[in-house]
């Protein structure tokens, strides 16, 4: 069995601490450690560091590497530019058919968060259990709870089968990123679940899927392996993603093939997606607060706020629902539930030209 | 004709700026400038460097002379202990008899802002001609413009004489710190001023009120001055200090003394007493920020704050009412209208014995 991070994401929503050279995944928001160490330790009870690959881009690859020193170097595939996941999932498939050609791969976005890690690893078990099978897509389905519309919805067909008491269902539909509206008529009518980006298959399944689905990113990938293991790979890789469309798995593939399956995943899940989020689930004092560096924060009369300081000493006085988030170069102070806007911030550090703090 | 700059004061209201060994008046808050830089610049055009006196703390006298170098080593006065304006105006006066028996001194704490200097040297220079007239205390009064209780009260009397058009007059009655209610009565009546703690006399005059009403500051004086010029000086200021009264020379002299007159300092006075003044005299932005690093802030949706970062980029998203004040190893972040409560924080890190903040 293999593992392949998704390591791909920017992360402009958690500036300052998020940076170009420093997206979400690289951060040590979550805990001391950085939220890609995190993932890697939480599966690999199940699967061997030598078995776990990790797609990146050029910019973060040396950050990277250095926070992962025990993956082995080899398995780190630099993407030359950003193709959305059907040609990452394709590019890390190659791989791992070279390797070994009719096994498990289990595909798991850098960046997000779970909170029960063994009952993550119960379900991917039996994810790959079904997935070792046959010509199966086995995606993970999260219970919804809200009408959210950043997400996809899967929906829920008949019962396939069961292992180990844990219900596999086919899946009816997938309706990526849907309007409001749908959203809430999804979770009136029940058996809708989010996607969330993690996927259990066959290397054969995957790519015969690709083959089938997504022939233009299909013919990047045979230039690719045509080159593989020659000097040319790399070029041949920048070459092909110069022109290889930009297509999500979900949209290209997920959508529309007929043998997915759906697990729901039920192990305390979060992508995470804005300091709000990290403040919803971060432990909090009698107050409110949630300081991970509980010895430099001091409140006085201060109420229900995130602080992020790994270095100075923070005092809030008097305030409440704020994001206080200190960095070397850059505070940022946003009120909370406005997090979102973080980007707007970003959008007039580019305007200005304030590359030092992109 | 000599000014004598009193420099002793602590500022924990501008902490985490303010520091034990940082009081107020060596700090860069209102200008690139330090707020005793600023004081000195703006009595230089009347007297010069050279007959200039600045009494301090043991404590702040290298950095306080860091800031000031152009002003002779041996006209910083360095008091042992603080205690209270009335031994350290005595001191002063000591100095400046020694060179110049009859000379009319200028006092002037070095923490104070005044918006209209040229007006401000006008009027010194009108109560310094009426303090050379003979043996009279003169004092600069501010129009009240609300019932403080934060100050002395001083009642204006008859009109005694005026000099260039501006009138000078005789002092009724003269309050410390009244409760309340009586602020409020003063105001109502009409006719008191706020006491600036700015005071003009001549050397006699002042040493003569002293010996007449703070006898036991003048026996300490007497001491000092007995060793004055010898090796032992600084050791007889010690000493004499240790048991010489704590008294202002409000409570001491000026609330006794019948020959003190009054000038209505109308030139845009603050003694800045918090980083709510701060807020509140400050140029602000078009949406009521005041931000004296105007490059060092970006806001967005962001109004009437304060914010005090003279290194890292502050982003305020969303946020109102705040003040923020980033230093090296500190960051506050006040509601604005609660700065009387940094007193709380300092309390808080004394308790917790946290030294290197304080």
């Amino acid at each position: 069995m293999y593992a392949v991070i998704m390591a791909g994401g920017k992360g402009t929503r958690f500036w300052p601490k998020s940076r170009e050279r420093m997206p979400k995944h690289l951060l040590d928001i979550v805990s001391p450690r950085t939220i890609i160490q995190e993932t890697i330790e939480r599966i690999a009870p199940l699967i061997p560091e030598e078995h776990m690959l990790i797609v990146t881009g050029e910019s973060h690859a040396d950050e990277l590497m250095k926070q992962v020193p025990h993956i082995p170097k080899e398995n780190v595939i630099i993407e030359p530019l950003g193709r959305n996941t059907a040609p990452c999932i394709g590019l890390a498939a190659l791989h791992i058919r070279r390797k070994s050609p009719h096994d498990v791969m289990v595909v798991l976005p850098a960046d997000h968060l779970i909170h029960d890690a063994p009952r993550f690893r119960d379900l991917i078990s039996i994810a790959a259990n079904m997935a070792g099978r046959g010509d199966f897509l086995v995606t993970i389905g999260i219970r919804p709870t809200g009408p959210e519309t950043g997400y996809g919805y899967i929906e829920k067909g008949n019962l396939k089968t069961a292992i180990n008491g844990e219900k596999i269902y086919a899946v009816k539909s997938v309706r990526e990123k849907p309007p409001l509206k749908q959203a809430k008529a999804f979770l009136k009518k029940g058996g809708f679940y989010w996607n969330s980006g993690m996927f259990v298959w066959n290397v054969d399944a995957i790519l015969g899927a690709i083959e089938k689905w997504l022939p233009g990113i299909n013919e990047g990938l045979l230039q690719i392996e045509d080159a593989a293991g020659t000097a040319g790979e790399s070029e041949a890789v920048r070459r092909v993603y110069e022109t290889i469309p930009s297509i999500s798995i979900d949209y290209g593939v997920m959508e529309k093939a007929d043998n997915t399956l759906l697990i729901e995943g039920d192990f305390g899940w979060s992508d995470m997606g804005s300091w709000d989020a990290l403040w919803e689930m971060s432990d909090k004092d009698e107050n409110g607060n949630a300081a991970m560096y509980r010895d430099l924060f001091l409140g006085v009369d201060a109420r229900n706020s995130l602080i992020h300081s790994p270095r100075k000493l923070v005092t809030l006085l008097g305030v409440e629902d704020l994001i206080v988030v200190d960095t070397e170069d850059a505070l940022l102070i946003c009120k909370r539930g406005s997090s979102q806007d973080v980007k707007k911030v970003v959008e007039i550090l580019e305007e200005k030209k304030k590359k030092e703090y992109l």
